[in-house]
Parts: structure tokens; C-alpha cells; sequence
């Protein structure tokens, strides 16, 4: 890898790191206290994913992009706004990095490094939930570039605040991080066996959103 | 429709949709996880809500104003800064959009695509809330278009957020999301004979916003 | 009053009807459906009356300043950037566009119209709380407005986001609020006969405020 | 010291002032209310929290920088961006400052103005978690007041948010408050024998950043 290249893959890398061990770290925080009330848990792991991310993207977006999902960087790759060369560094880095944070996570709440999650998610209703939810991320994502570049750091951590809510898979709707959370069996934990037909999902609503940007942003261009 | 009208007309629909996906959706989540306490589910469907606004307004505004609101379109229409043509389009694209948007967050949740809402609201207290609700609405719009337009997608989430929790009926401050909250029967629905009295209300609201503006607002430009 | 000033006046009796609706409003909304746990009342009432600030303040100010608040006013007067002959409508238009902001809430909610509220609040302690969140307001207004303009929306509407919580006294931070307060017998209101002592503490920290900043923020003009 | 240096250690001194009396007063109140449910009482001293930093650090930051943390300063003049004159005396602000803070909201709250915490605090998980909080912070604020300068307050101040949530030890990454909250007996306490190791964490953490900083960030110069 060129070294310019590296340091995008390290970005992707530190920025997924830090989102996965938010996402795991704040989800077992918020179960520990919530005494039982998921909602009250649901509010913590949301107010933190949401804010870890705003905090992220406006410093990596400007190194790597800071895409952070793999179906982000699909729809960049297909787009050729991302060369297809760095496409396979990108996911690695994503995934790779992801996993150190998810283990970190589970090490800081004095839990097994790596504990295969039992938490079965799926059914027709939370997989039309996840094509939902990717659908909405990849078109926040290119249309606020596209139109208001100085609020994509804001526009997506919301985006996925709403979504944490509004789809009955509290939208994972990132591949990497669906992989990642099966490594921990806490409150934010899917079932290994439940993994590919949330990403099938996801994969089909990030093709729908590059269809639909085709028509709805980039025609404006 | 122009190929320009119809993109724009688009851009509600798929604005409404997930704006109405949202009200809907996180008002269900948030009812089944928060054990009772309705406070927490209202802070839910809440934080939801004020979110996908801003990520939506952000980048569908400079496509179509993302008015996402039929009160919002008449304003529009009466001060002539949308021409009387395009006015239909708009509102049954926001119709439209947002009734799809309803049956999906139904279907997410595993409930039927459409149940009509057994919850009565009504009663001065609600009707006056309504009202206040939409005039605040209405002059938020105008008023930072007019003197701070990049703050336009943050002002407006926010002041939802805040009517929702200082009016009695939660403030729906909107005809099109009335109409299509009546077809699901959860925690953000709302009986079919209450819907025409809450729309009389709000377009009341809207009128008084409406002349207010012409004082306050536009005597500065 | 000239046309001009009027203008100004009433935006900020504006203003004030929807700060102090809101204040009100979301604390009678918070209690009711908080099932009696108080820190998500709390948590209600703050986010509805931060939200608020910042719709109000981004357009209200370019207008009149949005000071809605008299320790303001008065600090600005004091500061020759208010005229004197402009301090006093601006004080009337903040008690009564506030007044009319609470009998407002008070009927939304079925209540009736005035209610004199019977929560004793008092004490060093609340009435430290009073002062320290007073002077803090005033140096976050005066150092944001000298050093960061854009954010004065935001600032503002987190710093009082924070003093509901830090401050034993909830932060009412505002004159006219604690007169208006005294109105509604609710989760926000407080007994009349703690309303002077109140302001006297606020008074003490905006003045206090007045004096840090003549050292720390002017000397850099 | 110099008249410039006197007024930068001012800054320092106010800011970690109402940072501390806000993560300690906060934590007071947030527990007093929340009926036992702890997920709640987190989330207020975290939403004041962050709030409180973003109305901080926008008008102090022109002033001093707003670093409010002895780990900020020693990496600052690590990095030769804070003279090594200047080291001592914001130092000395950031720790008297804030200790004059945890006295004031102890006094808030009717508490006795100094009371030796009780809460032990520590094991790897925690230790890792300061690490890794100190960390992430570090960086934060080096890459966003490279890349993206505007958005350093709320950068800084959502960083916290998510860090309170997704560390064991909720984040104090600040070896100043580390010592400032030993003198509250309350919700953000910490045992004054804890203290130590938190800070030594802390240190290895922001030594990692300042060594990341340099190939990450520093590079693109």
C-alpha cells in the first residue's frame, strides 16, 4: 500500500474502533443501569452511538472519508468515487479495526474478550427494517455531501439516532458492524446464525438508495 | 408534471416517508421498551423524530424546500413563494409519501400494514395546542429562512422537539401527518373523527403565523 | 414607541409567550407522564425548553437581541448596547408576552387560566444555585456574542441546558420567568413569596457577571 | 505573569470552574431524582455535561484554548502549541478552578462544602477504560482543530457524551477532575485512594494520542 493509502486504511481503522466500542461499550453501560427499562438503555446506547459519530466524522471525513461501513464504501466503489484498488483496504480496515474495539469493549466491562453473541435477530419485519434503514443512511449520506457538505458529520450521527428507533432492528444497517456485534453477547449482540440476512438486507437498501440518487441528486449536478 | 416538478414533488414524498416512518415507528419502539413510564417513550419518539427532521431538511431543502407539511405548502403558496401549479403535486406527494411511510413502520413492527387508531384526542386544551403549535411552526420557518437559513434544518427539528413536549397534544402541527397517524393503532395514533378537528386547528394556526410574519418579518426586507 | 422599536418589542413579547409556554407547558407534560420519576421529568422539561431557546434565539435575535430575559436586558443597558429609553418596553414585553405564555400553557392542559403556585423554593443553597447560574448565562451571552457569534443560538440554549441540572434551583436564571413562574401551579412554578429572593439572587450573578467581563472579555476589544 | 497570561489562566481557572460544579452538581441532582434508576441518572449528568463544555469552550477557547484538562495542556506543550512558562499556571487554574466548582455545587446542594469520597473506583476493565477515554479525547481535539476548527465545541463536548457511556469508569479523562471530584461524597465521586491510577491511565492515553497524532494527522501539514 502506498502511504497515502495506509493512512486512510488507519483512519478507517481508529474511526471503526472507536464506533464499535461505543456501540457495544455503551449498549452493555446503558443494560447494567437501566434497571430493566429498555427504552431508558435504548436512550443511552442512542445518545452515545450518535454522538461518537459526529465526533468522528468531522475530523476522519477529511482523511479517509470516514466511511466506517462497508456499504458505504460499496456505493463509493460503485460510484468510482472510491477506486476499486482501495476498496479491498477499506473493508479490512473497517472490519479489523471494528473487531479490536469490540473486544476493548468487552475487556473494559471485565467481559470475556470474545463471547460469541446469543441474541437471535430477524424476521420479515426487522429485515424490511434494515433495507429501510440503509436505504435512508446512503441517501443522507449522498445527498447531504452533496448539498450541505458542512452538516454531514451531524446529518448522519442523527440519521442513525432516528433510525436506532424507528426500525424494529434498531438498525444496524453497517455489514461490518453486524459481523462485530456477534463477538459480544451483551445488549447490543445478534446471533452469528442471524448475520446474513441482516446484510443481504442491508446490501439490497444501499442498491436501492445508489438507484434512487441516480434520479434524485445526481441529475441536479 | 416537468421532469423539475416531478424530482421536486419526489423529494416530498420520499421526505414524508421518512419523516412519517418515524413518527410512527419510534412511537412504537418506544412504547413496547419503556415498561409504562410514558415520559421515556415520549422522549423517544421525540428524539427520533427531531433527528430524521434535521437529516432530512439538510439536504432535501435545497431540492424542494422539503416542506414535508401541507400547512407549510399553503404558507408557501399564499405568500407566492410556491407557484399555485405545483401546490397539488406537493401536497399529495407529503400525502402520499407519508402513508407509505406509515405502512412501512406498521410492517416493521410485525402489526397490520394499516389499522385505524382507536386514540381520541381532542378537547380545547388539545385544539388550542394545535394551534400554537403550528403557528410556532410556521413562524420558525419564515422567521429563520428569512435571518439565519443555515440554521433552517436544526431550528426546525428542534422546535418540534420542543412542541412536543409543551403542547397537550404532543403537536402534531401537521394536516398530512394527521391524516396518515390514523392509520396505525399505536402510541402515535390518532381516532379518524378527532383528525378533522386537529387539521381545522392547525390551519388556524398557520393563518395567524401567516399575518404575524407580514409585521414582524417581512416589513425588514 | 417609534415603528422600530415596537417591532422589537414585540418580538420580544413573542419571544417570551414561547420560551415561557414552554417552560411551563413541558413541565406540566414531564410530570404527568413521568410515573413519578422526577429526573425524567426534569430530563423533559430540559430538552423541550433548550430546543426552544435555540429556535427562538436564531431568528429573534438578528430582531431584537432575544433577550427574553430582564438580567439581559438590563446587563445590555448597563452596557450602553441597550438605549434606556428602550429598557423599560423591553422588560414589559418580556413579563407580559411571558404571562401570556404561561395562562396559555395553563389551558392547554385543562388547567385554569392562573393558579398561584404553592412550591416553596429557597435556601443558601438554591439561592448560591440562582446566582452562580445567572452569572454564568451572562458570561456565556457576552463571550459567545464577542467570540463566536454563529453560536450564540446553541451556546445559550445549552448552557441553560446544563443549569436546569448543576444548579440545586433548577436554573430559572430569569426574572420575568420566576414573576411568571409563580402563575402556574405545576412541576415549573414556585410560590410568590420565593420569587423575591430569587431575583435578588440573579440579580447579584448578573452583576457579578457584568464586572468578570469588563476584565476578561472587553479588555480584548 | 504577564497581564495576557493572567487573563488565559483566568479562562482556565472560570472554565474548569462551572465544568466541575456541572459534573459534580449534576451528578447530585440526577441521583436525587432518579428514583433509583441509575441509567438516569447517568444520562443527566451526561446531557449537562456536554452541554456545559459546547457553552464553554466556544467563547473560552479564543481566550486560552479552553483545554480545562492538565492532560490537554501537557500534550499541548508536548507538541510545543502551550510554551512551557505557561504549563504551570494552567495547571495550577484548571485544578484550583475546578476544586472552587466541586465546593460550590457541594454547597448547592445543602452538602458540606468538602467531603472525601467513599466511591472505590478501579480494576484493568476501568483502568483500560480511562486509557482508552484519555485516548480518544486526545485525538479528538487534535483532529478536528486540524481539519475541521469550527466544529471543536461540540467535537469535544459529544466525545464526552458518547465516552461517559461506552468506558466502565464513565470517562473522567481529566486527571484535574480526577482529583477535583475526590472532595464530593456524591454520584461523581471517586475514593481519594482511586485516584492515582486514573490519572496514570489517563497519562498513557494521551501519550498514545500524541504519538498517534503525529503519523495520523501531523503528516498532512
Amino acid at each position: 500500500m502506498s502511504p497515502a493509502l495506509s493512512r486512510r486504511a488507519a483512519a478507517e481503522a481508529l474511526g471503526s474502533f472507536f464506533l464499535f466500542a461505543t456501540v457495544i461499550g455503551s449498549g452493555i453501560m446503558a443494560e447494567r443501569l437501566a434497571s430493566g427499562n429498555v427504552a431508558v438503555a435504548l436512550m443511552g446506547n442512542t445518545v452515545a452511538t450518535g454522538a461518537m459519530l459526529f465526533a468522528l466524522i468531522g475530523w476522519l471525513g477529511p482523511i479517509s472519508g470516514a466511511h466506517l461501513n462497508p456499504a458505504v464504501s460499496l456505493v463509493a466503489a460503485f460510484r468510482r468515487e472510491l477506486s476499486g484498488r482501495d476498496l479491498v483496504p477499506y473493508l479490512l480496515a473497517q472490519l479489523g479495526g471494528g473487531i479490536v474495539g469490540v473486544i476493548t469493549a468487552n475487556l473494559m466491562f471485565d467481559m470475556p474478550a470474545i463471547a460469541v453473541a446469543t441474541k437471535v435477530r430477524g424476521g420479515p419485519g426487522q429485515w424490511l427494517g434494515e433495507a429501510v434503514a440503509t436505504f435512508g443512511l446512503i441517501l443522507t449520506i449522498l445527498g447531504t455531501v452533496r448539498y450541505r457538505e458542512r452538516h454531514v458529520p451531524a446529518a448522519v450521527a442523527l440519521y442513525i439516532v432516528a433510525a436506532y428507533w424507528f426500525t424494529s432492528s434498531t438498525s444496524f444497517a453497517n455489514p461490518a458492524i453486524t459481523v462485530a456485534r456477534s463477538l459480544s453477547d451483551s445488549f447490543a449482540g445478534i446471533s452469528p446464525g442471524s448475520v446474513p440476512l441482516f446484510i443481504v438486507a442491508q446490501l439490497l437498501g444501499a442498491a436501492a438508495a445508489a438507484w434512487v440518487a441516480k434520479g434524485l441528486i445526481d441529475r441536479d449536478r
